[in-house]
């Protein structure tokens, strides 16, 4: 892929965010790197998703150095910097405060695995990391926000739990391409909003025995998947 | 009907589950049978609802033997073959995840018949299953889904109660044709939905009484309907 | 207005609830009455709105004796011509399951006044009529939803009241015309939303004072309104 | 900036009401002032948004004498007057009964800030007013209402915490100019919905620490400000 492709793909995956109802305003960003030639990309800072083109996206290395482009690239960049570095097999990162997502990241809580949509997208619970620190908040907040969330990480593996709840703050997805992590994004704001009002009704639900977690995600990931995934435009598709 | 009649069906009644936002990606499949023929037609798996045709629909026997089409049938044709042999009736079955059915499915949780809306079209309350056992998960998946779904019918008639929530999973409706199947899966979900608030409301709120219930369900269904319910464009049209 | 006219806004108003999201398929019907010619104009019974025409809307007498179009009218006429015999100022009725006024009649409960929003427009809480016995159920069904809707009034007055729940089914609303009907319905689904929300933030908070409904009531009604409510456009306007 | 630029300024802030789902029919209001001449620009009374112009928006001067516009202006221009006078740094204000920031004003309580995306915007809580007094509901109301607000924020800062919840009615917010206070209103009631779900799953969760507060605020605010906040089409850009 061509630094060109790539901007592109990161073009079209922000503009992917407000047409899927995860991001009100300029309230969400989509990176990408390309791991060969060490760059990042990424939306620039308070830039409309209408107005984002291949020209103006902000193109950087992987200390944060900007390379291309006419703007500031999102303060969320370091962010993006630490998940890149610290997650080999992630090549793009999606970043919202979709609703949903955003009540369980301020509430707190880890959504537990209710069901098999869950299931078929993330093994056990999707993670929520720890409140920074005050030292962390007034230190180098954006980098210390990776770092919780690859603390969180110490004993998951990002690819079977292609995402997390940034505590008092919103939601990150990540994938092997861009395509893949806005999927991941829809799909665990539709997850979060079906365990709002799962527990709701039933309070102390827990979540689904092992064994369906079990099946469900190796039904679609790992050696033995016998659930066809195949990449229908853009890498959406899914199960039925 | 011929097989192409049935495959168009088929193709339209899949395109409409995003339209009536039950399903996101190809969450959600629908499939039908030919009883005198002995073929079912049923989406392909992770295909994409725009991209479906009477081209690359699937066709198979009632062993899921593949008879025409491409591509693999959905992963969850052995549940509708189950379905299909055991509730001689049913000629088209709707699977979704559709939002707040999949949260009473994920409470395991008989949605309770509160209301006239749920009586018109479901004879008392809208069945859960059981969990299934670790055996069956680790079995036959899907066929053991299929099973259940029967076993939770033992004592209730599957055309006065034509669907069902799966615990942990999501929710199946069935009907005579397609667009039958189709419209109770819209209802069950308006259906879920006015209940989870009702129950919000009113947590000690129990069922409707058992004439009410009666009233509503009996002046639509059976010998002595007066609701005239006539089949205007799709079988889609309804009580006022 | 001359029969054709009011035929005309009949089918109008009918096919604004879907536009205004009050009802799935055909649940839902607006009526009205000319009073000068004992005639009544409402939907015919399952009729898609997209299909009605001023041709085939159904008029009837008072009696409910069908005096033009094809198809027999809504099953619900009968609640009609109870609430046009009962309610001289009322000329026209709005009956939907909409999603949030039929949580709280199957909830069982009257909407207290919780804010301006409500007071602009229902003088006190919206009522919700008792359940109906076995007996009005195995009896005139529709009459008798009529009668308890009419009992529940006994010491309310329609204009001021322009809606009443029925427990366990729905809404009804009413006013001038069948805009002023519709109108009504639009808010009312609105104001139960907006009371479910309060209730599950705060499930003490009473009714507002009623010097403030007062206020509100009067100042857009009676004799000292000042508020300035002009019909522009299909009489929708209201407060800003 | 001409009185014709700032009619034209109002006449599509006004607009931009309903396409952000913020109001039905006329329930809401963006009044503008030119602090220099002295004028209030602000929609006339019951005016449906598609209807509004140049021609016919109000135009008055500080104690509410109508200059321009063939209507009287809202019946909230009283409360914008009272904000104008009190609040120097404010030059716009929107009003609506958004319905998640109602249930909160419905409620009687103060959004806590509970997120990064609150405290991006409102730095600490968003305020609600106390109820008014029977005195005060039948005496001039609307200045009234105008005063608690005023009140409300005897020892708060309206540039940082630029919008208030009126108990039992709705929400006001403001800014330097239209754009700014309507993009407000829009955050404001994403940001009570949020609230809505995360107190629903976590009934005991506190605001955020202070440090985060300060932290998000000040990187968007004031002298240190290091998040780039470029004007884009209608100052709605945000961060990301």
């Amino acid at each position: 892929m061509t630094l060109l492709e790539l901007k592109k793909a990161v073009v079209a995956a922000n503009k992917e965010l407000p047409k899927q109802n995860l991001v009100k305003y300029s309230w969400g960003n989509v990176g990408a790197i390309d791991r060969e030639k060490g760059v990042v990309v990424i939306k620039p800072v308070g830039m409309p998703y209408e107005e984002l083109t291949v020209d103006n996206v902000s193109v950087t290395d992987l200390d944060g150095k900007i390379l291309e482009g006419p703007f500031n690239p999102s303060v969320d960049l370091p962010i993006h910097l630490v998940l890149f570095k610290a997650f080999p097999q992630v090549n793009a990162i999606v970043h919202t405060h979709s609703t949903y997502a955003t009540m369980w990241a301020q509430a707190g809580f880890d959504i537990p695995c209710l069901g098999t949509t869950h299931a078929d997208y993330f093994y056990k619970s999707i993670p929520c990391t720890r409140q920074l620190t005050d030292k962390e908040i007034n230190g180098n907040f954006e980098v210390e926000t990776g770092n919780v969330i690859v603390e969180r990480f110490k004993d998951l593996d990002p690819v079977a739990v292609p995402g997390v709840l940034v505590a008092s703050h919103g939601v990150f997805t990540w994938g092997s391409d861009v395509w893949d992590a806005v999927h991941k994004s829809v799909v665990l704001e539709e997850i979060a909003k079906m365990a709002l009002g799962t527990r709701l009704l039933n309070p102390s639900i827990g979540p689904v025995p092992n064994s369906l977690m079990d099946r469900h995600y190796f039904r679609k990931h790992g050696a033995n998947a016998y659930f066809d995934h195949d990449d229908h435009g853009h890498g959406m598709v899914d199960h039925d």
